[in-house]
């Protein structure tokens, strides 16, 4: 996505060519094809970009490409010999780099074949990535349609789950019958252990009280996320006001929203309006998502992030009693013209 | 594991503190507490270590701690303020670090921060894990077992799917209700798409042909990982000359495996086996199995790994022709006082 547009800020800033080593978001951002073993995109300011896997994804990378035609192995190679022999026929007297996933060991490799100055791209990449194009848009769009509805599925059909780990499978198999790969381990935390805002599922009976579900997919590469709670039995008023309290937040939390505002403020207005239970409120507000499932802009206290057009990210307000019991309600939200909430699963309190 | 031998390691290379900051694989190996947010993990040579994680996992981390008994929050501190902080309160003359997992961004941050000389302490922990505990060889037993059954119940039914996808999901759901988690994202590949060892599984119909399904689940942490192969509909003599030729050399190398031979020489001796079919080996002939999919040691051409005692790791070999068909079997396999293969769903070629 966005390579030439990615090339002009390299030619802007007299970069002349960016590096990028697996394991690097950047390299499916920019490629758009999956890989699972060792990948380098090499992406010069002013000419093709490069895409070096291993022989494992060769063949699959070549008639798969979409943005970078010109795929190669290392064959016996050197990743740094490479480098330093590809780099000889292009202008590198600055190199780009992404100080945020590149490892010391590799870079120190690096540093070693190359001659050239190192700059960190990792910030002009998480803008970039931060505001979607309009196809990636309609990939997440589609990642939260699917979500919505494996979700309701699972709903509708809980009461044949014994174990927060039988939920889990469901919402694995689900996605997969949707064609959709999960974008994180999903999380289903009953009764106390909802108190955790990661909880890891356990093979234990589903627990009475609230039952959070954190869910998501992925479609095309591009993630998904989504929180609703279940009620297991019968909440009494307390409980059920608490949950209408997050709920309430959550929803005045989408209507502040504009371009222009800052995440770490959207966050501040979140845990006033949470009143006392403010200081329950443990996590940030949200956070960008797209080829990760976290990514620019972040909505939390110490953020500076602004929020702009065509970024999407989720609103995630929760409260949690240590040992007791939590509650968050997630969803994600484009903010396009106006501002709208991608994730559709209705977000009444569910007793089941 | 092995948190006590790491120390003493630590005491005589004279590092005083070895400092891990997420991602990376050493914090779960030595704590054995699964995070799903930021974690950082402080080895004094000569103390008890510090688990610093995200308020996120800090009730799930201090209840289900196993070698790690002090859990702590960031509060509102900086990572690097707080280990300013703590080290003042130990000697930190020499501080190791995991060059291969810490980014340039946070290193950045630590030389900042922190006075001392860093020394990288990838090897010694890669060397460390590398060497299985009774344990760590149980965990990886039982996983291996898992495998074996999911395996089972496919192999069984494989008449019931009608796409790639399809199997994905149940090999999925089948070790999820075994309450294990998958160690990677399944690669099932059938007809021409077998030919690509990494193929991404598709939403097309399964294809006449070889069909590799290569699979692994998680249990405690431990990761399994195996490959057979089906056939669907009937080998011609050919093709089944040439899956009984990658049996083969796959049980020699098992045969060849002792203690003190390298990994490359292992390597070497399988791609010679395969004759003629030598050049459509494109990948290593295995890799070490732990808490992560690929560890040491590494069993390939360019590798200096040597085989000892209580390793455990994977043999596969493959021969792959492009647009065409591919073919691997993968086996998990303990160096102990003899060599035991772990995985143990049969090899015979199967027609379904």
């Amino acid at each position: 996505m966005r390579l030439k547009e990615f090339q002009s800020r390299l030619r802007k800033e007299d970069i002349d060519v960016a590096i990028f080593i697996s394991p690097d978001p950047n390299i499916f951002y920019f490629s758009q094809v999956d890989m699972l073993s060792f990948a380098c995109l090499i992406v010069p300011a002013a000419k093709e970009p490069v895409l070096i896997t291993s022989m494992l994804d060769y063949e699959r990378s070549s008639k798969e490409f979409k943005t970078v035609k010109n795929v190669l192995t290392l064959k016996r190679k050197k990743l740094s010999e490479f480098l330093a022999d590809y780099l000889k026929k292009i202008k590198h007297g600055v190199i780009g780099i992404n100080k945020t996933a590149l490892s010391l060991y590799v870079f120190s490799k690096l540093r070693k074949a190359l001659k050239g100055r190192f700059v960190d791209i990792s910030e002009m990449c998480s803008e970039l990535r931060a505001e979607k194009t309009y196809t990636e848009i309609n990939y997440l769009r589609h990642a939260a349609k699917i979500t919505d509805g494996v979700m309701k599925l699972v709903l509708d059909n809980f009461n044949m789950f014994k174990t927060e780990n039988e939920v889990e499978a469901e919402l694995n198999y689900l996605a997969k019958k949707q064609f959709a790969d999960r974008s994180f381990k999903a999380i289903v935390a009953s009764g106390r252990n909802s108190s955790m805002p990661h909880h890891m599922t356990k093979n234990r009976p589903l627990q009475k009280g609230f039952c959070l579900i954190d869910f998501g997919v992925k479609y095309k590469g591009y993630c998904s996320d989504i929180t609703r709670m279940v009620f297991i039995g019968r909440p009494s008023e307390k409980e059920q006001k608490i949950y209408d309290l997050v709920r309430k937040v959550q929803e005045n939390a989408i209507k502040n929203i504009k371009v222009g505002i800052e995440g770490a403020k959207l966050f501040s207005a979140a845990k006033e309006d949470l009143g006392k239970y403010g200081e329950n409120f443990i996590h940030g507000l949200g956070h960008g998502i797209g080829v990760e499932i976290h990514e620019a802009p972040n909505l939390s206290d110490l953020s500076k992030d602004v929020l702009k057009k065509n970024m999407i990210f989720t609103i995630e307000p929760g409260i949690y009693f240590p040992n007791r019991l939590g509650i968050r309600i997630e969803d994600m939200v484009l903010l396009g013209e106006r501002t709208a909430v991608l994730t559709r699963t209705p977000k009444g309190l569910r007793r089941v």
